[in-house]
């Protein structure tokens, strides 16, 4: 076939290419802007305007329901390591209070309690500090969002953003009902629903449509609106003084997959005040490790367990009294296990046994591994020398605290656990042997001595906390902003 | 009441007390040395004289089960990381030639094959050497004990400590019938029976009787006959030269148990090549281990699972094919677990991913301080200053071991298997700590390198084995000495 093209028509074809081009860059780029405005960009699945975030007017349709959930003001997620009262963990593990030195958790850290005293534990800690007004105290306003219902319904009303903004001190009038039913259910339909944005997003940015979950899986999910491991982040275009709840998802929610992304985009919790260590601090990853473990891998929700179904005067619903299932083996493990309740108790002990040995061990070794660092830095040792030192405390004690902070989780994952205290172990030796032969170029003979940390207090004192007043500023706090909130929030619900 | 005692009466009264406290001690005495008897003196449970090793013999009588075992022919204890053809375990994972560096296992290591090859597989391997008469060699009796049914027959004859009396040639011509029928059933009943000493007399030693075992403990104790933790303990009054078969169970039979029973008695199994430290072999503690996993706690037995009950023509027997269940899922787990095959597969390669991983970790630190004792050493070390260290070296190993030569420990107990791992890890590495202190103590700078053992025969040139000598005695041994044995068992057999 001869060419009989005319060469005006190659110049049209040429710019016809050009368009086309350009046409399809364009397409690319609303496609990725797209893309990249839905990682965090929040339409409420569930945009009630007059969300009602009161448990006692949702309680007045559905008694057993509600006061079943009551029954939570009794509960602390008993274990053998977790008694029926309220534990103060740094009392009983004083060791705690030198891996947070530097962070909140080394003023005040206890033992769960039941849901209904979420609003109450977080005006109490010391970790909230003592603000005295609506602009200060160490805390962001995100600091709010797992522990009501008024943050759905703030987040519905002023939207995600105004929501994060500010200080937690800005929302304390604002967020006063104990997490509770609008937090998982569809106020009109009463179907369970996710109104916390963080995991909503967290599902799109894995590509994931959490609307498309079935029944069985929104009965872990909506725990996983709070169970999760995530952290605040403070560097979204657009977004700036916000602190954006998130979810460390985006390429896998294992341990390693996690570590890698806070260290992709270079996030740092807290400076370690001892050792000067980047450290992150792992928040409760339960839905993470429950998924791990047996039970998840077979489809067992979390509300199998912690709600199991009950019967009442003939009538069949969900036991809002979430606790341990071990105060209420019955109707949770012996509905598959037909063994004997000690038994079954006995084995879930075994386990946490086998696994608390570990994690005390490696307590011990991380805060010998941060005293050892603070020895090097008073020797003189440079910023090079200390560099692999630092990276290596920050990924031992992740380990730690990601076993350490989870709820259940040599329940729910023994042998990950298992695993990653073993990893967690490794790490931290690995470090502490550059940290021997550090010592020693730098001149230190003999070993760093373990500090007298008997006690919290004694604990307290070592890392420089001044307690006195960091309490004297709570009990102000109490006495004079609290009430206020209290009073403003009453004057605002008395209008709904 | 007055004293009318005459002053005679009293002497009378003395001597009979002195006569009494006699009598008592010559009592007590008495008891004390009939308990000592008893702990290493075998009466055997099942005293057939004329006891019949061959299992074909047995066969005639018990076809299904006689051909279902002689498929264990085919059978390697497959898993992802033991697949159908034997595993040479040395080219896989070198780091093991390191570690038993001066042991017989660093010649020699492969993946279990079925129960009918034990006495093919013995004579075959590099462990046994060459021997040339009934006199040389590098192993005692002791070994043939877990391989063969006519160790029991022996046994019954000439009694145990002559059985237990000089090296393992000296019983080649005798020892011949593999593993089979006469080492688990009484030849009269069928019913199941112990054989083995060792474990009679370790029950006894805990005050236990094995006869009063039920039908469901016997279906695992004829396992835990060999697939257990042993030693030949050679400092028996009265049995000088005997390497008395004895399982380390006294004080019970954790890791912890077993490790302080050996330090105890000061066992050592060899003196490592590199470090010398006084070094412990685990051997396969397979029966130990399933007891602290959910099966065992639950009583469900090793024949459960590894001989499961099988129907062919309507006749339902126990399948003596012994294998991995992996093999024969439908028979085994689903029996219980309804899920789905390769479900429950990929949940036991799970976990068995989560203990390998950190076990390969712990090898190559073990490998890291045994080479760094040795550079210690080359260096001018004086024993004062390695004392702990090879004590490090002795217990690290030991939790390593106690893992890695179990058979499905990470299926068994994966709890129990990541909780030693993770013990393992910080005592190696709390040497490594001690180590990297003395090397500089002693001027060395830097790392000591890791050595080259990327293959086996690397790994082997490294600790300085001359592996053509020893195959080339064992050639000869197969030429010369071991068709003398089968001659001379084929002839003895011909007269039963």
């Amino acid at each position: 076939m001869s060419n009989t093209r005319k060469p005006w028509m190659n110049w049209v074809l040429f710019f016809a290419s050009l368009v086309v081009v350009f046409l399809l860059g364009l397409l690319v780029s609303s496609i990725t802007e797209r893309k990249m405005e839905a990682k965090y960009a929040y339409t409420p699945l569930n945009n009630i305007k007059k969300l009602d975030p009161r448990n006692e007017v949702w309680g007045e349709n559905f008694p057993r329901e509600f006061e079943s959930y009551y029954r939570t003001a009794d509960t602390t997620f008993s274990s053998k390591y977790n008694s029926a009262s309220k534990v103060d963990y740094l009392e009983k593990y004083p060791e705690f209070v030198v891996l947070w030195a530097g962070y909140g958790f080394s003023k005040d850290y206890n033992s769960g309690r039941g849901h209904v005293h979420a609003i109450d534990d977080l005006h109490n800690t010391l970790r909230t500090g003592g603000p005295t007004g609506s602009e200060d105290g160490p805390m962001p306003s995100t600091c709010w969002t797992c522990k009501s219902p008024d943050v759905p319904r703030l987040i519905n009303d002023i939207g995600v953003d105004a929501y994060y903004k500010g200080k937690w001190s800005s929302k304390g009038s604002q967020v006063v009902n104990p997490i509770g039913c609008a937090n998982c259910h569809n106020e009109k339909s009463m179907k369970l629903t996710i109104t916390q944005p963080a995991l909503i997003e967290a599902f799109q940015r894995q590509g994931k449509d959490i609307t498309k979950a079935t029944h069985n899986e929104m009965r872990s999910l909506v725990c996983a609106q709070c169970h999760v491991e995530y952290y605040f982040k403070s560097d979204i275009p657009g977004k700036e003084g916000i602190a954006y709840l998130t979810f460390p998802w985006d390429g896998g929610d294992t341990m390693e997959d996690m570590e890698k992304y806070y260290d992709n985009v270079k996030h740092v919790d807290w400076v370690h005040s001892l050792s000067k260590a980047p450290m992150l601090k792992s928040q409760h990853p339960d839905y993470e490790i429950y998924k791990m473990g047996i039970h998840g891998k077979r489809g067992v929700s979390c509300a199998d367990c912690h709600m199991p179904y009950k019967t009442e005067g003939g009538q069949k619903f969900t036991d809002h009294h979430i606790q341990s299932p071990l105060n209420n083996i019955a109707n949770s493990c012996q509905v598959c296990h037909k063994q004997d309740k000690d038994e079954l108790i006995k084995n879930v002990f075994d386990n946490q046994d086998k696994i608390a040995a570990n994690r005390q061990e490696l307590e011990k070794l991380l805060v010998r591994a941060h005293v050892e660092a603070k020895k090097c830095w008073d020797l003189g040792a440079t910023e090079a020398q200390m560099k692999d030192i630092l990276q290596g405390l920050r990924l031992g004690q992740w380990r730690w605290d990601f076993v350490a902070s989870s709820h259940g989780g040599s329940f729910h994952a023994p042998v990950e656990m298992g695993r990653v205290l073993g990893k967690g172990i490794n790490i931290t030796q690995e470090t502490r042997i550059k940290l021997a032969k550090l010592l020693m170029t730098l001149g230190h003979k003999g070993d760093v001595p373990y500090p007298a940390i008997e006690t919290k207090a004694a604990a307290q004192k070592f890392i420089g906390l001044d307690m006195s007043a960091l309490k004297e500023e709570k009990e102000k706090f109490k006495k004079e902003l609290l009430p206020k909130w209290k009073a403003e929030a009453k004057a605002r619900e008395a209008k709904y």
